[in-house]
């Protein structure tokens, strides 16, 4: 395994040796893709052209295989970031006298209530601490006593924290008291498994530069063709109506306005990728054990965990910033920035924190990398000790 | 000039001179583009990170200055088509109780009517034939009569047909009445000339996929500071809030949700082959030259433009198809694609069409190459008349 990703970068910069190369993105998203996958957009395609319609009808076809959705689904694909996509699909499919409970643990939550406010939606919350997984017990709790609630939303990975949510039994729940289920799996899709039959879904939101290590400026819905044909006239937005997306893909392959020709020529490229390596295994099994690596030789330096390794998804880890005064999280990023390695910042509303991602196309060589110039960084930072004032 | 594109276009076939090199896009967009732009997307960025900040930052300027509104107005990008970037406009900007006022002679004009439906928001539409221009006199009587009118959205060069559209004149009439002016300058931003101070307008919106010479997914909005500082609260969707768009790149150069960071990045590259090639002014003179070239060569095989010259912007041609019952659209797209030169259907609602884009990283060389194309397609079809039914 942790040769795969290694070789497949070789040639990744352009540039030739004498240049540096990027700046390995260990982040939640944009993250480092394959110098091969960005190579697949130096071409022009003409976007009503029977080659580009080919090309969209393969990877819709292509992503609803990877969920095992081709039976029951459709895959539409919309421009812009991940939140437009979620949008999209919350507006089109919860209809206005429809009710959303939302499952929240972090800002991803947080924004699919952002996005019922401006759309009016009735809604709801069902709410855990950052660091604790939602609850699918409490979740049956409160279906059986709303019935108003026609839909749940629940973010599979919640890259807050890095958390992951049972999303199996979320879904067992939800289908149990004949609800309709939407899943934000921004960023697990490609790398955490989820067959469509066994984890019954109306919907599931991804997009195309997190785990299939694509590039940014494309989302997409796998949507349950039956509930997608009667949302006609529900979105609130022309741009964001999945309906009409769908419909103008099945009627003649285009899309209703000008797609983002390039980032899908990448992601058809990235996609091709993901089936080389092995599939959602293989890449779920890379990142598992880049986060091994990080979780692994960041503990042995006296970093703590946010969370518990029990509730840890192997996509962003998130740290608790070491209580020793030396320690700066603005001189920690540019140190590590220039060493050639991006980091992100922290979104827990209860301690300060920083986070490393695991996925894109690294593997076991960078993380190593990456411990070695924390290791540095923090050397040339003076902090002797990396533990945080409270637990 | 004619040398200028060509030159540029050196080494625009990444494959080497062994395989065909990409069709030529004669369509409204996306379009060809040189290989120095899509080269420019070689490398992953950080989206939070400084050097991606200060390319956001760059590009914002730069737009700005291209229609010299740096002192009154701000750039605000967004992801998506330019669909996605209008829709976030007129929702920002028109509060729930303006009405907006729509100049209508095509397929653009109608999807602004589409966006109010969506949104709800008053509108009444102003229409002239899909041939004629609108009429700025005409326009002054609806804006006196109706005081309930706040804004108005016109659109540049309509590409349904290829007409310019009196923009000059529209702004001084919507001036004048004391209203508010949307320009949908989709089609001709970078190659035809507005300038923010002959031209009032409260928004301007664009996208980098025409006349810039840039990659599809990426819209923006050049907005009077003053008037989208009023505009909180507006917009109905999240995703699409042009203001909350605008704060947040304000507070910290950063992107609300993740940006297509590669297109922008080529889009930064793009702006500086705008400069080199000597600014609006002179990719303006080069595709009004591909336009004089198409005009005199298909007009000489006996071909008739739907549109009479004096209202023909240089962008994208419509044609009457020939009258001759061996001539099929279906046959002459196709054998104009085999021969490396994509063009488009037409989209006029009165007559049988196909259309000819001028635009894109394309000259002289291609322009007469096309000609040839056409003209050995016609021979092929057996098409001995090109001349249509009726004119």
């Amino acid at each position: 395994m942790s040769a795969a990703p290694s070789s497949l970068r070789e040639g990744d910069d352009p540039a030739g040796d004498d240049v540096a190369r990027d700046a390995y993105l260990l982040t939640p998203g944009p993250i480092t893709t394959s110098f091969a996958t960005k190579a697949a957009m130096l071409h022009d395609w003409g976007s009503r052209d029977p080659a580009f319609i080919d090309m969209t009808r393969r990877v819709r076809r292509r992503l609803l295989e990877l969920v095992r959705a081709e039976r029951d689904h459709v895959c539409v694909p919309i421009q812009g970031s991940g939140t437009f996509a979620i949008e999209a699909t919350i507006g089109t499919l919860v209809p206005p006298q429809g009710k959303v409970l939302i499952l929240v643990n972090g800002v991803y939550g947080r924004r699919m209530k952002q996005i019922c406010e401006y759309y009016g939606r009735s809604h709801r919350v069902l709410e855990t601490a950052e660091h604790v997984p939602a609850d699918p017990a409490a979740l049956n709790s409160v279906l059986a006593d709303d019935p108003e609630v026609t839909h749940v939303a629940a973010v599979h990975c919640e890259t807050t924290s890095g958390i992951l949510n049972p999303i199996g039994e979320i879904a067992k729940v939800v289908a149990g008291q004949r609800r309709s289920l939407i899943i934000d799996a921004m960023s697990t899709f490609g790398a955490i498994d989820i067959d469509a039959d066994e984890v019954p879904f109306d919907a599931l939101v991804a997009s195309a530069n997190k785990c299939l290590e694509g590039l940014p400026g494309l989302g997409f819905a796998i949507v349950r063709r039956e509930k997608l044909e009667r949302s006609k006239g529900n979105a609130p937005s022309l741009s964001l109506d999945l309906y009409e997306q769908w419909r103008g893909l099945e009627d003649n392959g285009q899309w209703r306005f000008t797609p983002p020709t390039h980032v899908i020529a990448a992601l058809d490229h990235a996609l091709t990728e993901l089936e080389e390596e092995g599939g959602v295994t293989a890449r779920g099994a890379r990142y598992g054990q880049n986060s091994r690596i990080l979780l692994d030789g960041l503990q042995d330096m006296g970093f703590v965990s946010a969370l518990d390794e029990d509730v840890q998804a192997p996509i962003i880890l998130t740290w608790l910033n070491p209580a020793d005064p030396r320690f700066d999280f603005q001189v920690f990023y540019e140190s590590l920035s220039r060493r050639g390695f991006l980091i992100y910042p922290g979104k827990l509303t209860l301690a300060e924190t920083f986070r490393i991602g695991c996925i894109g196309r690294l593997g076991e060589t960078e993380m190593r990398a990456t411990l070695d110039a924390v290791h540095s960084t923090i050397e040339e930072m003076g902090v002797t000790d990396c533990s945080p004032k409270v637990r």
